[in-house]
């Protein structure tokens, strides 16, 4: 059974990296002795190595092992063997660009539609979405494909923002900007706060956290979905 | 000689759209009865027809024309006879994408070298310089490229916004962006804040508005340029 936690971030302010979700992983990751960690999004330019050593030590906390996958010379092995995956946030174009470039992208679909558990963070979050076109990451590469893995009936919006009616800033809120995706695109859209997080088990899709989530359907006014909510429900006909 | 005024942002806070800078392009438009006005970035969605009447209503006060390149059958052609040119703001890749997709990056590069002048706010800001890479706007279309038009030695982060000390937000800052580029890029990236313009003249690039502009080099920290600064300076071969 298709199993993943997807989080809107890594970290939430006045936390150490993944403290908030830890107790969440635990139980996620039961039974995991390692888990297989994609540090390709390379936040602030971290290496593959800082990047891992770094999951690592969070890791340790809770008694798993962290493997990178970008140790290995067969990476598809590696997925195919993984007990479950961990994918961690960055720059979404840096991580789609080296999963299309190391040609991993459908075995990485492959086991986690099989049953491998997966965690995503930011920009590991949104690549579970159809597409990556709701990122909020600057396109310091050119990607061969902006398409994802489509575990959800929609796309993702990480540290989702809500307007500051104090900003003098004349630069488009989040809101404008996934407004005007739908001028392009009929793909519902998820803006998921700092904090939240999506569990799926099979074909169940719940939102979870203590806050709200913004749903952004193309013609129609955006509503507030509680914690709790049913996101299966949410009407788009995708098929992988 | 190659004539271009290239600006953060069309509206500054409390002033309504292209007032604050609608003096400079009294003097930089002097002589031009019509501008061709490139409306494919439809910020908010707008029509190119509603956001050429927009930009029509400003440059009436003026005295300058304004006709819609979106209307032509032969945007080429149109391009070849144009006495100045305007492209707005709105999403930088459906822009990009739109001028891949009409054939028209080189004609338009063509003609401002070969001296029409060019006005360029936010998005068409932004494809002034060498790539798109360092827009801040959200990936809602695919273009097959890029690769901008390369007038100036540098690219341009529009909108440029400091880091809020009182942000409890966890998503990247901009400088945290921009020096992740650089982390696979070389090309400089100016920081233009709202307010800031660059006037290109020939080979002469420099800093206008009453603000610092913030500029990034790969390896080095950044340093906050004044206004008046001469950015051919800034050193980067490109040949376009």
């Amino acid at each position: 059974m298709k199993k993943l936690l997807i989080a809107s971030t890594s970290t939430v302010h006045g936390k150490s990296y993944l403290e908030y979700i830890l107790p969440e992983l635990k139980v996620f990751f039961k039974g995991v002795d390692t888990i297989l960690f994609v540090p390709f999004a390379r936040p602030s330019g971290l290496t593959h190595d800082e990047y891992t050593d770094k999951v690592r030590s969070v890791f340790s906390t809770i008694n798993i092992k962290v493997d990178g996958l970008h140790h290995y010379t067969n990476p598809i092995e590696a997925l195919k063997k993984a007990q479950g995956i961990f994918t961690g946030g960055g720059n979404t174009f840096v991580l789609v660009n080296e999963l299309y470039k190391r040609n991993i992208l459908d075995t990485l679909r492959d086991v986690v539609e099989k049953g491998v558990p997966y965690f995503g963070t930011s920009a590991g979050s949104n690549i579970t979405g159809i597409t990556m076109m709701n990122t909020n990451d600057m396109p310091i590469v050119y990607p061969p494909s902006f398409a994802t893995l489509g575990f959800l009936n929609f796309n993702l919006n990480p540290h989702y923002l809500d307007p500051d009616p104090n900003s003098t800033h004349m630069g488009e809120t989040r809101e404008t900007r996934i407004k005007e995706y739908h001028c392009f695109n009929k793909i519902p859209v998820l803006g998921l706060r700092e904090g939240s997080w999506i569990a799926v088990e099979g074909d169940k899709i719940t939102l979870k956290g203590k806050l709200k989530a913004r749903l952004f359907l193309q013609g129609k006014e955006p509503v507030e979905l509680d914690s709790g909510s049913d996101l299966s429900t949410i009407e788009y006909v995708h098929l992988i």
